[in-house]
């Protein structure tokens, strides 16, 4: 059994395509990781995973027909070659789709963050692509399906299917059908998120074969599911309670804990710079003298520093490039 | 059963000491290390580890009997108060020696590496206090036996009894008896350590603490002894076959993995400055231009690179300010 196999099943088989669509998706910040996958082909999990979206931060795309034999991919106003690593992916998710059709696509992609440095550009542009196509080819399917495509792009895309909390189900079965993302019925109006970034540079080692590395090598790597079952259960206790120390810290030593496994891998896999330290010890520094900030990071040197509406001007103060978000700040 | 109750059966019931007793005891780096402990009061380890000692650097300690109700402590020629927390850790070892009997000792103990630094001042201070104390008291025991009795003061000092490559054995008995370093027969002569130092101020938490803080709180450090049986059988083979490269990955795999433990504790326990990332850095670019070198860590910022002779300029290049040792170059 294979994604284009199991995909083939859920739709029809003539397709057309409408005129012009376009539609955007969040970035997302997981607040309990996605590290490590039970399967690579349907990248299905090893562990659930639960996520804050960025609200206006992501990517838009816009999916226009063409009449040619190949698809025109476009990333934020450059035109790619065909032959190029994203219009690849790109192209490759797309034949999910459109399978042995007649159907290629101009592909406008234009992310508001910057691309590959840690801040999960690739969960929003399948996310977005998967939205597209799904108004491009009036597929009309439901967001849980929708979430189920977007993971075949790239796991945490399944995830910024959705705005706000939403906690991504490992799921149990082979074809990945039950491993998605919900959204929680939940909001915390003053929640903000920082991001700091340290290098906006592209990864030296992305996080795809960063995670096969560590499952691989690194023999802490066993106890993450463990680490990660138990962050899970307190953020749940910390969104229903409101309980922002608990979310800080659940979220913080979830993310160190992924880092750790990275680490211990080898050859050793270190996203940090030494700027990320210095981030980390302000952080630690403003935490001792009382202010409830904690932080976050994924695969890259970024801190995403994790506060409240009423420590803004205090984290702004130590942290005076932050670009912040505030994920239910708009609703 | 406490250490004061095993002790007091080794030695014998009436002790008298000479007029005067120095003693060197070298600093050790373990290629493989400890880390958690399976007793507390008898500092027996969770797993077997494995070092190699300094030569000439570590600790020379003097005792000479005083006629007082105290000892009298000097460190680094300067004496501290009995209320000091080095003078009360040092007493407290020697009454487990001197038991009810009226024996004082002025201590004077000269360290040649940074106290507090990550560089294992208290592993050579008991050793070297060990070995004095048996000279002073005329005791004669085993250097197995010392290396039991070195344990109580500092897990580690029991393998800095030896020179070379140390193992300590884990030991099965809950009176710790078997629980000591034995010296490997095997040397390394064009083996080359440096010390590269970061910072060396004292350390925010010290690594019994640290230690501590890691067995309770990180779910990885349930991996840890895993990791730590399988480094150890390779840094057999490594020494076995002088194959360096095993040696270099395997010890820097391990203090990576232990670093990673204490990552994803709670509070997170990060000896790292960014000066220590920068180091490591350079270390991996070396590395990439085909420079053997690696690098161990132990709880505090600092590196200590692992090298062969070959290679001693290319790596000074790099780290001018390097203090390098040879283990086995003096012999």
């Amino acid at each position: 059994m294979t994604p284009a196999e199991v995909i083939d099943r859920l739709l029809p088989s003539h397709l057309q395509a409408k005129a012009s669509s376009e539609l955007f998706a969040p970035s997302n910040i997981a607040l309990c990781k996605y590290w490590g996958k039970r399967d690579r082909s349907f990248n299905l999990p090893v562990n659930a995973s639960l996520s804050v979206s960025l609200d206006y931060l992501g990517t838009h795309t816009r999916l226009t027909p063409i009449d040619a034999e190949v698809d025109e991919v476009w990333l934020n106003g450059q035109q790619l070659l065909p032959s190029a690593k994203f219009s690849q992916k790109v192209s490759a998710f797309i034949d999910l789709f459109r399978r042995q059709q007649d159907l290629y696509f101009r592909v406008e992609t234009r992310n508001n963050i910057p691309t590959a440095a840690g801040l999960a550009s690739s969960a929003s542009g399948f996310a977005a692509l998967t939205l597209a196509l799904n108004d491009a080819l009036g597929l009309d399917l439901e967001p849980q399906l929708l979430s189920v495509l977007a993971r075949h792009g790239s796991g945490s895309a399944c995830r910024s299917v959705f705005d706000g909390f939403v906690e991504w189900r490992m799921g149990q079965r082979e074809d990945g059908l039950d491993s998605h993302g919900i959204a929680l019925d939940a909001e915390w109006p003053d929640l903000c998120i920082g991001l700091a970034k340290v290098d906006a540079g592209e990864k030296a080692v992305d996080s795809r074969s960063g995670m096969q590395r560590t499952v691989e090598t690194a023999h802490l790597y066993q106890s993450w599911p463990l680490q990660a079952a138990a962050d899970l259960e307190k953020l749940h206790q910390a969104i229903a309670r409101q309980d922002f120390e608990l979310l800080g810290q659940t979220a913080e030593q979830n993310a160190l804990s992924m880092h750790a496994t990275m680490i211990a891998s080898w050859p050793p896999l270190l996203y940090w710079q030494p700027e990320s330290v210095a981030a980390m010890q302000t952080v630690w520094t403003l935490r001792r003298h009382g202010v409830p900030v904690y932080f976050t990071m994924d695969a890259g040197p970024n801190l995403k520093l994790l506060f409240e509406q009423q420590c803004r001007d205090e984290v702004l103060r130590h942290f005076p490039d932050l670009e912040t978000v505030e994920p239910f700040g708009s609703r």
